[in-house]
C-alpha cells in the first residue's frame, strides 16, 4: 500500500509491501550518486539488493547503537559525500534504525544546506515511527537529540520481510510506539493490539502491516497538521518524557527506546482501568511495566528535556483510549507525583 | 528606515538607523537566554551595549576571520547552549561580520532544530549583502559552506555607526557587493556608485545608508521569490564563481571575499563599455582588478563548486547594466575562456 504524507513542499510517499527493498528504483531515482548509509549488524545483502538498484554508490557503515548519533559519525557523512563530489542533486539512502535514520538524515539537511533522502527503515520501531515525520538529530554527550534539522523524506519504504531477521528483544521494542498511536488517537489500533495473538509469527505474519499501517498514519496526520512541533505534535510525546529518562538513566546497559517509553505510558497514565488494559498490552508484547532507577536521578535528567521551558512542564495525558491533551503542569507538583 | 523580508512563514524586519544597536531590546524580546556570538576584532563597548539589554547572556567570542567558520567552533556554540540550559525559546545574536553570522546561524539553525536568531552585521560586507537571506554555513577544510542549513534571522540591526571603526580595506571590500547588486539588477544604484565621490568619509556620511538599502532592496527581492536558491537566486553569483576560487587560491594571505568578487566580476564580463564602466567604479572603492593565480588551479576549485553539477556550469552574465542572466555552459567552454 501507498500512503501520502502532504506537509506543505513537502509531500512525500510511503510504501509499505514486503519486498520492496528490491524495487525501490521503480519508484525513485537511483541513477546518481548515492550514499548508503548503514550500520554494521544489517545483514549485508540488503546493502546488495540496494547497491544493485543505483547509479553511483557509496557506502558509509556506523556501528549499530545509539552512541553513533554523534558528532563523529556527522563529519563522516559529510565528508564521504564532499570526497566523492557530492553535488546538491545526489541522494542520501538510510537503510537501518532509528539512529542510522536520525543521522543520514541530519547528514543529508545539512550537506550543502539539503540533498535529497530517502528511507528505509530496518527495525520495528523505525517502521512503526522514527521513519517519518522529517525529525534528524544527534546527541551531544548524555544529551539526546539535542542538535538536528526538520528535513522530509523524500521517500520511506517498509519491507515488513527486513523485520524477520529481527531478534525478540528489538522486534517488540517497536511495538510500543504502536502502543503510543493506540493510546493517543486510534481506539481501534489498541483494540486490535489487545485481540491479537501473542505469537512473534502470527503478528509478523497476520498483522505487522496493519499495525505499522495504522500507527504511521496516526503519526502522519499529526505531523501534517504541525511538522515543527509549536502545538498538536507534543502529544506524540506520551510516555516520553519519562521514557527518555529512563533511557538516558540506564546508559548503554539499559532500557531500549520502545521499553523505555512502555514504562513512561503506564507511569503517567492515571485511570486504573486504562492502566490495566495498557499494562496487558504491554505484558503481551514482552515489554517492561516498571523501573528501578530512583525517581531524583530520572527528574535531574528530565531538567534538560526540550520540553522543559522554565519551571513549567508539558505531559500528555490519556484519559480516554484513542484520545490525548496536553496538560501544563508546574514542575513542583509533577515532582511530587513522581516522588510520591 | 525599516524594510520587511516577506519570505513565506518566515517575515521578518531589517531595521536600517545610525546608533540602533543601543536599542535593540525595543523591537526584539532579549529578556531570555542571549548567546552573543561575537569575535575578537569587535570593540567591547558593542558587547557591553548589547549585554546590557539582554535577560540572561553568554558571550561566545571566536577569532576574526574565515577560518572560524568551522566544525570546532560550531560544537562551541551548541556545548554553549546546552550547558547553559538554553531552551527552544532562546536567542542566539550575531554580533560580528558574516563569518560568525554564518556560523552563530548555523548553531541556531541546528540547536533544537533550529531557535531563533538575530543578526546585527558590523562590517560593510555583512551590513550589504551577507546578513540577509538566510544562508547558514561552515566550510569543511578548504570547501567553503559546503555544509549548512537556510536559516532566516527574526530580525536584522543595521548600525552604519559601527563602520567607523573598520581599517579601509575592510571598508572598501564590502562595496564590492553592491556593485554587484547594482551591475545584476538596479541601474540607479551603479550610477549613485559611479557620481559619489572617492572619499571614505564622504561615501560614509552621505552615501552609506542609501548604497546598504538599495542593495539590501535588490538581495530582498530576489530572496522573496526564491528562497532556496533553485533558480533566480543564482544571478546574486555574479563574479563569485571565479570569486570563490581566486578566495580560495589565496588562503589566508589572498584576497578577501568582497576583493576576489570584484575581480571575478570583471573577469566574467564581456562587454567592453560595461567592462569600462565596471573597473572604474572598482578603482574609486580601491578594489582589485586583476590577480595572478593560474587559471589551472582556479579550474581545479571550480570543480569542486556546489554550482557546478557534472558537465556544466551556470554562469551569471551581465549584458546590460542592471539585468542578469543565467547562462548554462559547458564547462569545457568556460575552461577554453579562463585559460585563453
Amino acid at each position: 500500500m501507498k500512503m501520502t504524507v502532504d506537509i506543505p513542499g513537502h509531500k512525500y510517499h510511503i510504501h509499505i509491501k514486503k519486498g520492496i527493498l528490491q524495487e525501490v528504483a521503480k519508484y525513485v531515482d537511483l541513477d546518481r550518486r548515492v550514499l548508503i548509509v548503514t550500520d554494521d549488524m544489517i545483514p549485508g545483502e540488503y546493502v546488495d539488493a540496494l547497491q544493485k538498484q543505483c547509479g553511483e554508490s557509496y557506502i558509509a557503515t556506523v556501528h549499530a547503537g545509539e552512541p553513533s548519533k554523534c558528532f563523529i559519525y556527522l563529519q563522516f557523512l559529510w565528508n564521504a559525500m564532499m570526497e566523492n563530489g557530492f553535488g546538491r542533486k545526489d541522494l542520501v539512502l538510510a537503510l537501518g534504525g532509528g539512529v542510522v535514520g536520525d543521522l543520514a538524515g541530519f547528514a543529508a539537511a545539512t550537506y550543502m544546506r539539503g540533498v535529497d533522502y530517502i528511507n528505509i527503515p530496518t527495525s520495528t520501531l523505525s517502521q512503526i515511527d522514527s521513519s517519518i515525520g522529517g525529525k534528524t538529530a544527534i546527541n551531544l554527550g548524555d544529551t539526546k537529540n539535542i542538535v538536528g534539522a526538520f528535513h522530509q523524506p523524500r521517500a520511506v519504504f517498509i519491507d515488513t520481510d527486513l523485520l524477520k531477521t529481527l531478534d525478540d528483544r528489538n522486534f517488540y521494542n517497536g511495538l510500543a510506539e504502536a502502543v503510543k498511536a493506540g493510546m493517543i488517537a486510534d481506539e481501534k489500533l489498541f483494540a486490535l493490539l489487545e485481540e491479537m495473538p501473542a505469537d512473534r509469527e502470527q503478528i509478523q505474519e497476520k498483522y505487522i502491516e496493519k499495525i505499522i499501517s495504522k500507527a504511521l498514519a496516526v503519526k502522519k496526520d499529526i505531523v501534517e497538521q504541525d511538522e515543527k512541533e509549536t502545538g498538536l505534535r507534543q502529544i506524540l510525546n506520551f510516555g516520553h518524557t519519562l521514557g527518555h529518562a529512563i533511557e538516558s538513566a540506564g546508559e548503554l546497559e539499559g532500557m531500549l527506546h520502545g521499553e523505555a517509553v512502555a514504562v513512561g505510558m503506564l507511569q503517567i497514565t492515571e485511570d486504573a482501568a486504562i492502566r490495566e488494559r495498557l499494562a496487558a498490552v504491554l505484558d503481551k508484547l514482552h515489554l517492561p511495566t516498571s523501573h528501578d532507577y530512583p525517581a531524583e536521578k530520572l527528574l535531574e535528567i528530565i531538567g534538560h528535556d526540550k520540553k522543559v521551558s522554565g519551571k513549567k512542564i508539558t505531559l500528555v495525558k490519556v484519559n480516554t483510549i484513542g484520545k490525548a491533551e496536553l496538560v501544563k503542569t508546574n514542575m513542583e507538583a509533577f515532582k511530587a507525583q513522581l516522588l510520591g
